[in-house]
């Protein structure tokens, strides 16, 4: 369904900002910038739970957690979108990688030291 | 076609975590963590360019940006599987929230103060 | 000693960009998305451990913890230099204005909702 | 004067803490994610501003600046304290650390791909 897809959203996007005008701010550093601070706002819903406690958020946080989400989501289609690249090839392309780099029959039982991206 | 869709990655990745037994590292709070760490990777990217020189990327750093890029959305995604809900379908209503928040025509022209979502 | 001090850093700092010509990469804009990218480092580095474990680092860990900690101390110097504001003075501050909007004994016993500064 | 130092700076948060039972939710990890929140909101003021813009702020941006600049060293100072390290020493290492690294007379000149700490 195409109103859901990603590239859907992006040509939104494009279109949101530029019925505002909002086009000239929108420069690939300034978008990357804007990303980290909505990525800083997700993480902040979650510094003083446990690890547990996140599992099983309140409505009320659960909700701020989506629309943070979102945000990260929103700025990231922007990104991709003003320097042309496909965010979902790159990303097919980054668990390739990552299949190559942690092969499962050598990660199992020794996961820790292999786990960072 | 499924395999681009964000649906069809949020399965690829549900598998690469189980197949490495990396499932009891992806707590919410720890993936919103890990998320920060690829938003700030990707900021670093540009944090010395000008907003112009942010526009054309040598081919070098946009590998690096696209696959940081990557990274943050694979983040994304294994957190709202973690958490259960769509991130397309927030993302969405995110859009429309943002519509009725900062109205076109009262918004063009006078962009610097409502630019901040 | 001044060796030591907060002023002291900054002076060495300053110094330190002007005998590199770094100074016009240093506007305030640039340093704050330096100083996300080197928090998204120091928050990569806890990313995947317990609380329990955060507290008992082992030493390779705990020495480029230091760092990255480094990393932002030097950067929000640089900031406070260049927007010519009194790093430790904001700060007593905003530690006065915490201790007035949390009251010690209104909170204690019911810490979770007032913990976000 | 012992006031505005560093180290005064982590008694009277040590004690802040402690008076309202907060000590319980400040592993290093939790302190690390809290950091890059209080860094994004940081970022989050400069995001749309040039960075000619970003050297004059007016005067409410520049107070919530200052205010977001000392809630990252609040926790950075926290950090440093639960690991039993001195930020200062750190912090002059490295500079020293990026003094050999960065060599003045080498990087004059060519400053653009010697900038990144």
């Amino acid at each position: 369904m195409t109103q859901d897809s990603l590239q859907e959203l992006t040509l939104r996007l494009r279109q949101f900002a530029s019925e505002r005008d909002w086009d000239r701010f929108h420069s690939p550093k300034n978008l990357a910038m804007a990303l980290t601070g909505e990525a800083g706002e997700l993480a902040a819903e979650f510094q003083w739970l446990t690890e547990s406690e996140s599992q099983e958020l309140d409505p009320e946080r659960l909700i701020r957690v989506q629309q943070e989400a979102a945000d990260v989501l929103l700025y990231l289609i922007r990104l991709s979108d003003k320097l042309r690249f496909d965010l979902l090839e790159v990303a097919n392309q980054k668990i390739e990688l990552n299949a190559r780099k942690y092969p499962a029959d050598q990660v199992r039982g020794s996961a820790r030291k292999y786990t960072e991206y």
